[in-house]
């Protein structure tokens, strides 16, 4: 820890701008969040990527939502093997002790680990499916959407497929969490899967009657 | 997947007034973003916690952040195993593929997971020493930092040092990532810690010298 | 060249300074700058004038925008007939090469350029009137922003619609550039023209529905 | 001008949080600056490029600099024909109205208009030798730099070269002018040449003796 600096100044800024302004506007709910704790009506799980906010699109203030990112918003099948679990974490955490109503997996356009796991099946980049790269061993869970597109799609088009299929394997391996499987069950949680599109801004949620991605 | 629902109507609601105005005004640049790629300065790992929104606080727009968000924003220690490793995933993505110039771990007051650790520790929470307890698992990481702070406090004390431990323990265990020792050691990759108070929208910066937390 | 001198003692002191200080604290994003090159996301077209800085005002840090200052933030029209047209090339530079999501053309109270536009219109300045007069030949750029006004205004209130007016004019010269038009029928590309009070620290933004200029 | 659009929000905020700090805090001086006048001591001209800001070099606050930004902080000779010359009108403006005491000329690393002249000249960038090309035309003044390395340097070293020549025959160009000249045997101006490494952050001084530039 000894390698840690000191905050960018440009983010300083920022900070001391928000806590004039933003904060202090708003200062009464976030002493209220403090003292009551977060009763977060849903867990969002979306990707890393810095174009995909879903405070942004959903217009969501603090309080609102339960966020994990990770790399191409997957949900990795459940594995009660005693090992460091982070995704699985997040997903008990949201189900088990704050009671969220929704579960929403949100997938995006030019998704890069969409595109390097499509590289790595393909051959492209070999250097993906060697054990030490974390990237290739994370999108290793997309490997089922991948068996039922690859015999139909090509190239971008498969990339493209690939993004929903990424939203479509996170919803199924859900479902393989005991937890999670009971609350659906007991009508007291609901999953959702959507893919946003972020140059149109458009945003498709998944309809299991027919299999495909619909406007909202 | 045949478990999916379609969006609750306050959140379709909720996108369509961001797409009529904020995208809208905006169109230009996310129309940038989806051609041309992302290219943002910083990596941030954060919690999942719906009150702590860094693109909130340091006024982010889309581009800006490549946000992580795990359980109490641990990393865990370099695990080369060939196995699933989500956070891992994404620091590789942050530093070999976008390149990005600084890695931000910010912790946060009242955190739960934070909580529950010390709680397991403390076999309040005996059920978070299961094998089939991803929040316990995940939070094994926190161990170092309990180990340096455990004689030194009691109660809410302690989940306060823990907190902070957190955020150090995770500084530490980046600098086991080859490729993230080599960037800094580089000087292309610089790394910060900070920690966030919910109530008074306090901003503190981990500062190796003092071995303390500053205020930015 | 041979009329070069050493750097004055004053800057050089000012550089060492920043080199120890703000260099060093930025460092990793400065090297990365250099290795992976400039992606701005938006141009601004501002006056020379040491009183407005763009940086300042809306706290851009390196990277951020593509800055062109001349006399007067003016643009002249499209000219393709194989001359030397510097402003021209940096919208060409901006929008082909870096495709920046917006441009915007900020001018300022007090500006020297329109004031002197203004006396050598109104026979104050017949100096300016003169071939071998830069200033006067690159202000009649302004000629169609007076004709809109002149009617209607005199002495002082001239000088300060004039300011706007180039704004205007401006804004209408972009359009003439294909380039430019295209990228903005593409949706691509905005445009924004402001005026900016000085002394007030005001910051008006140019409004065609109303032809107005509106505080932001 | 009809296509101008709003302020995007983010600089909306970021210039209310410089309102009421940055401006709040030096409001006397930005009132005395727009009661007075500017009385900048130096005039400089440097390169649209977004990584290099002499107002954070130099610390320069409102008031000190006169700053012309262009492609490749690029002079072009003295041509008093009657056209729009907008560079010389900056010149002139400086040394006639505002009678700076320095015009201090700064090039810098990775330029992209110095890059798009060496594509240009050996062959790999035709489009920039049509008569439409702002950027091609605008480089050409680049021409007797080039005429000077181009035997003794090739690929990325001339590119490097080219870099230092902007500044010289930028300087050699300055003295073209006849109220520069006058001014600089009067003593009362003095020109300066730098050339800055983004990445390094080092800054050279342009010594005619040794015809090199050398570090401040």
């Amino acid at each position: 820890m000894k390698h840690a600096r000191p905050l960018p100044n440009y983010l300083v800024q920022r900070y001391h701008g928000w806590k004039a302004t933003s904060f202090a506007e708003n200062k009464s709910w976030y002493r209220r969040l403090a003292s009551e704790g977060q009763h977060p009506r849903a867990m969002i799980i979306s990707c890393c990527d810095s174009r995909v906010h879903v405070t942004s699109i959903f217009g969501a203030d603090q309080g609102e939502f339960f966020i994990h990112r990770n790399i191409a918003n997957l949900v990795p099948p459940y594995e009660p093997d005693g090992q460091k679990h982070g995704t699985s974490a997040t997903i008990e955490y949201a189900v088990a002790a704050l009671k969220v109503a929704h579960i929403i997996v949100i997938g995006h356009s030019s998704c890069g680990g969409v595109r390097g796991f499509y590289d790595m099946t393909t051959g492209a980049a070999p250097e993906l499916t060697e054990d030490t790269s974390f990237i290739g061993r994370w999108m290793d869970t997309l490997k089922p959407g991948y068996d039922r597109v690859k015999d139909s799609c090509s190239g971008d088009d498969c990339v493209a497929a690939l993004e929903r299929q990424a939203v479509m394997v996170s919803l199924d391996n859900l479902m393989t969490f005991p937890f999670v499987k009971e609350a659906v069950d007991d009508e007291v949680l609901t999953l959702h899967g959507l893919w946003h599109d972020i140059g149109e801004g458009a945003l498709l949620c998944y309809d299991p009657e027919s299999g495909d991605f619909q406007p909202v």
